[in-house]
């Protein structure tokens, strides 16, 4: 097989931006501390029941003709600014849960309301090209200075998609057509009578029986491929067809870290383990290995460097593709989990990208015919113009130092809270992960809902954990908010 | 079985849109004389070889981050307008293909420049939603007042997607769970323990092997579900696993029609009765049945609405869903050829309303809990206004019978090059159907290519057609220019 393994290298893991270069660490240190949105409120406010009248009434009226079961607020967005977001009785929360983590610089982010502003988005929004046949002029340069100034190291080369499930479904089916590419001797090979008649009965071998392994509790997306790898809930999942393809066991490390060191290594070892066995012997031959840095939706679930660089190395030596999921985690966590990690294969990204696709470096990763990985619009370049605008405000306010900083100050605070209420902040996790850390809490869906008359919004995820997701504009004096009110809502739960 | 077949009801097809009522025939045919955009040019201007140095150079800039195989041309989006596309070699074309059938209302249409430039879109772009969870306090506004006033009769309310491929793959979605849903007996009925536990391993009975049913040579996209109800070509398919879902056969229609009245009735006959047979006895039990009203992709194949009649008597009486793709043909495909054709039970969109998603009525088709059906954005409200701002261009311009007027002489130009060159211009069809137009023509690949430089930007479909897919501006005198060029093409091919 033709090496798509590339040399050992270091990861900077997807959309994990450098620490802007102009910045020392000191004038990054008072950046955090200098709010960045001034107009910004200086606490919540909340007036009344929350969901209030105003609410209530809009709730009724979409209800009419989109389905609202899973409304948490109608939402007054121009009234939101910064980290805290406004609903339509005029309460104002702190949101440490950013739309489901995919706002990064704040809500109404002048440098963002400037890009939109600009000739090249009037464009992209009137003149939407099909980007496969049609790309504007200026594509290559927007790439360039805008999507792929996030990329890991050594994936320089970009498929854009819509969101996370598209993106993640597009790197499955590059993973696919490689492994057949391979399987057949190489892309100058052509397609047999066979499988042409084959695929369109979707049937074999022109459509085989190929397999994708994720993990338990993973999360990659809701659409039927993306689907299939998703092992977060049953609720996602029922009445859905779903493709025969293998899960393996995700660490399920105890906390403090410290505490369980051999034992956690011991787990991770197992879990490797099981994913060895499973390429080697599932029925459905496993193309790629998909796993995320963090397991996001699935309940915050961490794994240590070493447990990656296990996964890089067994689909190295098996020959199977390495692709990392980092639609929830990219962009920004903090310091780099998975630092040093050989670089995968393939990384997705979305959510506070705002746009979505996968990174890639080795060219055998291109079908060997055009048209294979191909669709209509294959992306929104009004969308790759406001990722663009984000990595510029990235930098600019030097929000990577932020956020390790912030993080740790806020980890730091939720130690001492576990400390004073075991019961209620368990496996406190995500340390020196940025802001991205999470706790297990018995009453966790009681607290996600009280919380709002306290004025944090906030979300959960799996099934006991909370989880922070702020955005990158979160600052110490969000963090002392935020740990003060956390303090009298689980008294009040 | 709870009844989602509705009553029987005219068919005013999915985001077919009324002609504005404000326009008397007589203004609608004048305005469809005078040309929407003063400042085009008159006539396509092409000097030297297409493509040029320039976009060759920049072709070469884009292929060391972005697959280039399937270029079309590099486009100057500042220099395109109404239906002229510019390349960056100084080259207009007439254009006929709009972005592969995506673009409604000219490049750089001025109202869509000011729904651009309006606060909501601002917003919208900066402050993006998790529509779900956090939708925006005038969304309902936004929808009724947009993507809701193209909506079919009958079916008034809606899930946003992002693309035509996820737009039919949450459909296909709903349908399976509104199936299991039935067979359980109803909303209420709880998941089994067994449900539960099995799905997690993508199995039954929690993950059901059910299927859709679609018909060869239709295209509903590249996604896992979406491409396993494809059935255009096999580079779309192959190497990609696929469902084991059933196909039949769509009707091939002789042309002229008025010569094969008997003979096409009974093909159709034909196919019902063989889509009556596999919905009975296909292994894996149909859910739903998905077609285009033309299909589109797989080489403009057109059936009578006795067929489409007949689609909805079967799926009726064999309680099986019907969903009508019109994703291709939406948003003003001229007059309606699924007139008069029972409502469907879903109605998918995306292409030119730049926006996707499903239509649907029965409030039965949403599952019986939430979160069974969401994502994390669930389309994307910058795109929601765009698609208000192509409605009322539509209306305001009259474009419905623009379309129809300038679809009726274009198809009559088109028959007279057939009476002249019959072997250039065979099995004319889409008379009726607005620009929807086609043709066979044994060099369709270098007529194609050959085209450019004449000026004119064209498109194929399936293995032999040409097919037009003008924007709804395209007029009077932009139709005598075509056919004046496409005499000199199939001269010079």
């Amino acid at each position: 097989m033709a090496s798509v393994f590339r040399a050992s290298t270091r990861l900077r893991s997807a959309a994990r931006l450098p620490a802007a270069r102009s910045l020392s660490t000191t004038a990054s240190l008072r950046a955090s501390e200098k709010p960045y949105f001034p107009n910004e409120p200086t606490a919540p406010s909340v007036s009344g029941a929350i969901p209030g009248p105003k609410n209530q009434a809009a709730a009724a009226e979409l209800d009419k003709v989109f389905d609202v079961r899973s409304l948490n607020m109608l939402t007054d967005y121009n009234q939101s600014i910064g980290n805290y977001i406004a609903d339509l009785d005029g309460n104002k929360l702190l949101d440490v849960y950013a739309q489901i983590a995919s706002i990064p610089v704040g809500y109404n982010n002048p440098h963002l309301k400037e890009v939109a502003a600009t000739p090249e988005m009037t464009s992209a929004l009137i003149n939407r090209p099909a980007l496969g046949n049609f790309p504007s002029s200026d594509w290559a340069h927007v790439l360039k200075t805008g999507v792929l100034r996030a990329a890991p190291k050594g994936l320089d080369q970009v498929f854009t998609a819509m969101a996370g499930s598209d993106a993640n479904e597009t790197a499955y089916k590059a993973a696919f057509m490689y492994y057949r590419q391979m399987q057949r001797g190489g892309p100058e090979v052509e397609f047999t009578e066979e499988e042409l008649l084959s695929t369109m009965n979707n049937a074999g071998p022109g459509s085989p029986q190929l397999s994708i392994l994720s993990f338990k509790s993973a999360f990659h997306g809701r659409l039927f491929g993306s689907l299939s790898t998703t092992r977060s809930k049953a609720i996602h999942k029922l009445d859905i067809p779903a493709f025969d393809w293998p899960q393996a066991t995700f660490p399920q490390l105890k906390y403090p870290l410290e505490e369980h060191v051999q034992e956690n290594a011991a787990e991770e070892q197992r879990c490797l383990a099981e994913v060895e066995r499973l390429i080697k012997e599932f029925h459905n031959p496993v193309a790629a290995v998909m796993v995320e840095p963090i397991q996001s939706e699935g309940g915050d679930n961490h794994a240590s460097p070493a447990f990656f660089q296990g996964l890089r190395d067994i689909t190295k030596r098996t020959n199977v593709l390495f692709i990392v999921d980092e639609v929830q985690t990219g962009v920004v966590l903090g310091p780099r989990p998975l630092e040093p990690v050989l670089t995968p294969d393939m990384v997705t990204f979305s959510k506070k990208a705002q746009t979505a696709g996968y990174y890639y470096g080795n060219p055998a990763l291109r079908p060997n015919k055009p048209y294979r990985q191909f669709n209509t619009w294959m992306g929104d370049p009004a969308r790759a113009l406001i990722f663009r605008g984000i990595i510029d405000e990235v930098e600019r306010l030097g929000l990577v130092e932020n956020t390790r900083i912030t993080g740790d100050y806020l980890y730091g605070g939720l130690q001492r809270l576990a400390e004073k209420y075991p019961q209620h902040f368990q496996n406190l996790r995500g340390k020196n992960q940025g802001t991205f850390i999470a706790w297990d809490t018995p009453k966790r869906d009681q607290l996600v809902a009280k919380a709002k008359s306290f004025g944090i919004n906030i979300g959960g995820s799996g099934a006991s954990a909370v989880r922070l997701r702020p955005m990158l504009v979160f600052q110490k004096h969000h963090a002392d908010i935020l740990l003060e009110k956390l303090e009298q809502i689980i008294q009040a739960v």
